[in-house]
């Protein structure tokens, strides 16, 4: 998962005053037949252990799959093959190219005044540190705000330290505040002439692993090396920090390319009447790699491809057109959501819904809408289908959708968000301990359940969810 | 942690048998004087952070402390200081030499069918591989036995996995079984001329840290590289060994030396009219290097320190000398607890008990001896002595001691046991995740008022606790 703020006001609030007084939709009636449907796709899905053998093979047979990597190109292989083998239909590759980063080396050792080595990742467009590496004071911050406030001379050629700490929360709310640290520290560090900048890692465990992460920053303008440590390693160079003056050596070795392949990989049921109107399901192909991305995002992609293949099974296809895309370089920039919505802008008004499953492989324990003006009945029609899989929580705030449906977002599709419980979330993510282990796979069968009812009931329906205006 | 087998017979049945009808030592009575400091040391190790702090200063002004290395001799100097400024007496270094082995360099990557690199660890002693590593097809096995049963044929040339796992349990129960395959997976790949050997890590985390470990088997006759994968990596191979063949590359890259020092530290709480009796409380200042050393060994120092700390504190100091030992070189061969009984033999005799702490931070919930025969009223008094700390449970297996109190055992020194909750001592232990921050600082107290507890009592009292023979 990437993050992606979505300003709400702009997005929704307006768009609810300017259309109040519209034509209220037709009654969202959930028909018995379909109701029946609904409840023998969540019967299969609790039963079935397809999701966990897609992900269990992802993660084993491809592993990690940076964004343009050669471990991705087999995970697009891969992807074809099982979206082939589970019987969808017009499955395609769309490649597009992308900027490489990759960390060969990433070491940290304290020198002084207590030798041992730290683990750090480097963050996603560090640059290399010369030769031999960087050596240099370390001068810790508490927060953002503190390293923002501090002059530039006591920076100036030292190694910055932000060691701000992130809260644990079931919906990753956490995650917006702790990973500004992420941008800020190098943009900080190099515009105040630091030699190098480490974070306390952007995660919520306490075991030495630090995560990985793209910083917007370092891709806008290069020049600094940066590094997340992990909590424990955190809490050590704090402890010493606190004794008195600490020197630390980074080194950090980078590969880099200007333009590599990358790709999203699609696959279909189509419609049996409405082939043109299209609901997406979505997740992510790529990983960090350091660990086999089995939370971020393999879950996903075998939330997604499992429940649309219980619907796939039906003696009768759906209306619509279920639309499965993995897409690809994510976690570098969202690439594939990005050229997915250039490359069919044409189409977007044919989406009826769309949205991404990236948060892991907790249980669904909420639901979120953005539909558009008045289509609160909808919403509550999908919401109830939820209930006996104990998707209790629902609200008035907009869904986002995904990092990578943020673009069909902004062009108008609607979306929805099934909310999974993320407490333990960004203790593995972007971690080498991202591994198969860490997916339950009970709860993984709940998610395919919820995926599947919220599928098949936008696909089998009319519902235009979508503000009066813009039908 | 490391294990040492006692044979159960050969140390305590017969000796039992022969002396049932001996002479009964005089009822061990615990005065009331005594049973009022017993409760005030109690009360003040429950109320103190003074281990807590010295856990935390050795692992973060020392941090990792191989047998040997620049990161032990540190330690040396830090325990010397510690035990000075904690107010002990005749503090000490007694040095000694040992074989050193440290690994530079280990990796280890799947080549096909799935390219991607697993988290392994070294065993202690293993050969390097040849310059660009060792490729080879791995070969698994589901427990030593089997590896044991198979013909020279299929294993020679081959990378031998030994894939059998560790059960958690409160005593540790579990490490006997699984240590096994450290020293039989290099013996039978170097008989049978196998390209390097694999192990499971003797763990039960489910993180991607390989334990470390030694193996008497390399250190007898070297030649083969041996390492340990992480649990999830061990699951990640075998699954991928169930799909096909697999092949894998190694490097390890080792540094050795012949001799190198190593040393004791030692500190006393002299006795007011026994001086020359001794209570022996023991720990180990080494640790493995990819960790800190917190629960394996800080912990052990910090809780003796802690409770004799306790003692010196006492309006009057005890009849009998309360002496520290803080060990070295535990790990890589009991080499400290083999000098220190070479050394002191002429004073073993007068050694009333010993033990060492070295089983992590739990708190403590069993109580055990190996006295002489016919002591059982001294061993119910120490037990009793427990209570308030909640130490309900005893049994008649007789204690070991401790790695370090191996060898005075042998030589008819009494030890006792006070056993820590281990439950997930073995997800720590041994990898670079044995971090301050897995101490909990209250069960750490309990800790420290169980031996302030045992160490008063026999110190303050003149019990003798060797077989009526031997007195």
């Amino acid at each position: 998962m990437r993050l992606i703020t979505i300003a709400l006001g702009a997005l929704l609030l307006p768009v609810a005053a300017a259309h109040a007084q519209a034509t209220s939709p037709p009654p969202a009636v959930v028909p018995a037949n379909v109701q029946g449907v609904l409840e023998r796709l969540r019967a299969r899905a609790l039963a079935s252990n397809n999701a966990y053998e897609i992900v269990e093979s992802l993660t084993t047979e491809v592993g990690p799959r940076l964004a343009g990597s050669p471990g991705e190109a087999r995970a697009r292989d891969w992807a074809v093959a099982m979206l082939r083998a589970q019987g969808f239909e017009n499955v395609r590759v769309e490649t597009f190219d992308i900027p490489y980063w990759r960390a060969t080396r990433q070491t940290a050792e304290i020198t002084a005044p207590a030798p041992q080595p730290l683990a750090i990742a480097a963050l996603g467009g560090s640059a290399s540190t010369p030769a031999g590496g960087t050596e240099a004071e370390v001068i810790r911050f508490a927060s953002v705000s503190e390293l923002e406030a501090a002059p530039a001379a006591s920076i100036a050629g030292r190694i910055v330290f932000v060691d701000e700490r992130m809260t644990a929360t079931a919906d990753g709310a956490g995650y917006g505040a702790a990973v500004r640290k992420r941008g800020a520290c190098p943009r900080v560090a190099r515009e105040r002439r630091a030699a190098a900048c480490l974070i306390r890692s952007v995660g919520t465990d306490s075991h030495r692993f630090p995560h990985q992460g793209a910083s917007g920053a370092i891709a806008q303008g290069a020049g600094v090396p940066a590094a997340a440590l992990s909590n424990p390693d955190a809490d050590q160079l704090a402890r010493l920090l606190s004794r008195g003056r600490v020197r630390l050596r980074l080194q950090i070795e980078t590969e880099t390319q200007n333009r590599v392949q990358s790709g999203n990989v699609i696959g279909e049921i189509r419609g049996r009447d409405r082939p043109d109107e299209i609901v997406l399901l979505g997740a992510h192909l790529d990983s960090w790699d350091a660990g086999t991305g089995a939370i971020d995002d393999g879950a996903g992609v075998a939330i997604v491809a499992a429940a649309a293949r219980l619907i796939r099974d039906l003696p009768r296809r759906p209306r619509r057109t279920i639309r499965l895309v993995l897409f690809g370089a994510e976690e570098t920039g969202v690439f594939g959501g990005a050229d997915y919505a250039r490359r069919h802008a044409n189409e977007l008004p044919k989406h009826v819904v769309a949205s991404e499953s990236d948060f892991g492989a907790g249980r669904i324990w909420r639901y979120r809408t953005r539909f558009g003006a008045g289509d609160e009945g909808y919403a509550a029609r999908f919401f109830a289908a939820l209930a006996p899989l104990e998707v209790f929580v629902t609200d008035a705030q907009p869904a986002s959708g995904g990092a990578d449906i943020g673009a069909m977002r902004e062009a108008g599709v609607p979306v929805f968000d099934l909310t999974q419980n993320g407490l333990d979330y960004f203790d593995y993510h972007h971690t080498a301990d991202d591994t198969l282990d860490k997916i339950d796979p009970a709860a993984l069968r709940q998610n395919v359940a919820a995926w599947a009812t919220i599928a098949y009931l936008a696909a089998e329906t009319d519902w235009n969810l979508r503000s009066a205006e813009a039908r």
